[in-house]
């Protein structure tokens, strides 16, 4: 009864941890346990002697991750040498779960790591307005293909009209592969080992869903327009930019990973910036190459 | 000692839940607290009387937010005459925290709402292709605003390469509303009394970065092709578009939930027909307007 004559202890806890004389964890048990038990069995024998231990100085993310894995209740913090300092529990670690997973959809937008509707608007403004001046140099790029194509447009202005459709559809399709692949890393579910895996699945699915697009969108063009050879133009654009897409919504968070930066961080404008080029490049040029528009 | 005597109960718990003879709760005590009083005062006098109950038919999410509300390792479950059914643990509530966010991040881009690396190829292609198909429709509308300005385009081919631009940074500025909104929702920060002042702020955050951005843009305009009608053109439709993405990103979760829809599916191809729209509408119209294309 040595716990209820203490009263240095905090009052609210849900497991004991068994230190040797160096302060070294050697064991759990669940308060649960202690009472299930009979009073003369010793701790040792009721304890648990695998737990996992969080070391001091570990990321909140990673802590998160083991508590989901192993669904753990409290666990036992340790310093550089193995002595037991502290204890954290889940109800921290339940804050951390939600921040993080609500994180990944704000950096992916590039609306700032913590934009939050309570947020005051300048601090919201600031967070914002960076992406949004990254972004706008990164719209040069598919400005400048299009311009390049200047004299095919003038000659056949319906280019410019569904030139958008080839971006936007390839620019939906980059997200989508986007979100999985984010998500996924956080999760710890794409690692080292499997990334190119997860990159060729994506590829993969990207053909699927390029073939499906390419063929609707080719034979509503065709008929639309009464022109089979632009028909085959924005198919083979479509189809090719929906590939890209797949590519860069897995590649992205995973380059951004291995330069040591979150892979969250704005991934969308550049996904878009790479599905933008190639859509304009790709359905131009085609039309150009196929003697469309001379 | 009753609790060490009966062999037919589980050996994880944290806390007892106490009932009156008709099974109804009356209030909580956790293990610690057992453990820490002395052996003579009665349940009675150390139990907490206030606690949160979980009505049976409630809602995963609910549940998940309760928890995390009041920081809770447990909660009684009672059924619909307010008797004791069950326990549920914060162990369970990790996983549903964690699919919930990650759920929205998926919907938002029409990833569908399982999409993870493990699915079969086919499950993702189903899941993806019907919200391309969607935004193929939705392509439509803005492929149709452009070519109603041909005539323009034909004259003035710098239009249609600048167009992209105001499409595309209107469309990022409304998925960091939308990311802000659909998070604030999830979260139950966001409610019916206070979607006005939500709608408010979002619209005061646009028309900081709305000037912002037109100024840049503008003044680069004006200086590239030497034409200060030109940059006024950018600069007035860029304003106007990042404020219409503001309205479009807080506006479709919202809507979409008063529909009885969850508020994140595919409401980012909802946000992008949108600020494509209004993109070219406001740039190719407000330049003939203006006189710079007869």
């Amino acid at each position: 009864d040595y716990l209820r004559a203490g009263d240095d202890l905090t009052t609210d806890f849900w497991e004991i941890f068994i230190v040797d004389p160096q302060h070294h964890p050697v064991g759990t048990c669940m308060l649960s346990w202690v009472l299930r038990t009979r009073r003369d069995v010793p701790m040792a024998d009721i304890m648990k002697r695998e737990q996992t231990l969080i070391p001091v100085d570990m990321d909140q993310e990673e802590v998160a991750l083991r508590f989901q894995k192993y669904a753990l209740i409290s666990a036992a913090v340790i310093d550089q040498a193995g002595r037991l300092v502290g204890m954290i529990t889940v109800d921290d670690i339940v804050h951390i779960i939600q921040e993080e997973a609500s994180e990944d959809v704000l950096l992916m937008s590039g609306a700032g790591d913590e934009g939050d509707i309570n947020q005051p608007v300048l601090d919201s403004y600031r967070a914002r307005v960076r992406w949004l001046i990254v972004n706008l140099v990164t719209a040069l790029l598919p400005a400048t293909i299009i311009s390049l194509f200047g004299g095919a447009i003038e000659k056949m202005v319906a280019l410019a009209a569904l030139m958008p459709i080839v971006a936007g559809v390839g620019g939906n399709a980059g997200t989508q592969t986007l979100a999985v692949t984010v998500r996924a890393l956080a999760t710890n579910q794409l690692t080292q080992s499997n990334r190119w895996r997860a990159v060729g699945r994506e590829i993969r699915v990207a053909l699927l869903n390029g073939v499906s697009i390419a063929a609707i969108i080719g034979l509503a063009v065709a008929i639309w327009f009464a022109n089979p050879v632009l028909g085959g133009v924005i198919a083979a654009a479509m189809l090719t930019n929906i590939v890209m897409a797949g590519l860069a919504g897995a590649l992205v968070p995973l380059v951004l990973e291995r330069a040591g930066a979150d892979p969250a961080v704005a991934s969308s404008i550049f996904v878009t910036m790479t599905t933008d080029s190639m859509g304009f490049l790709l359905f131009l040029g085609i039309a150009v190459a196929s003697g469309l528009v001379g």
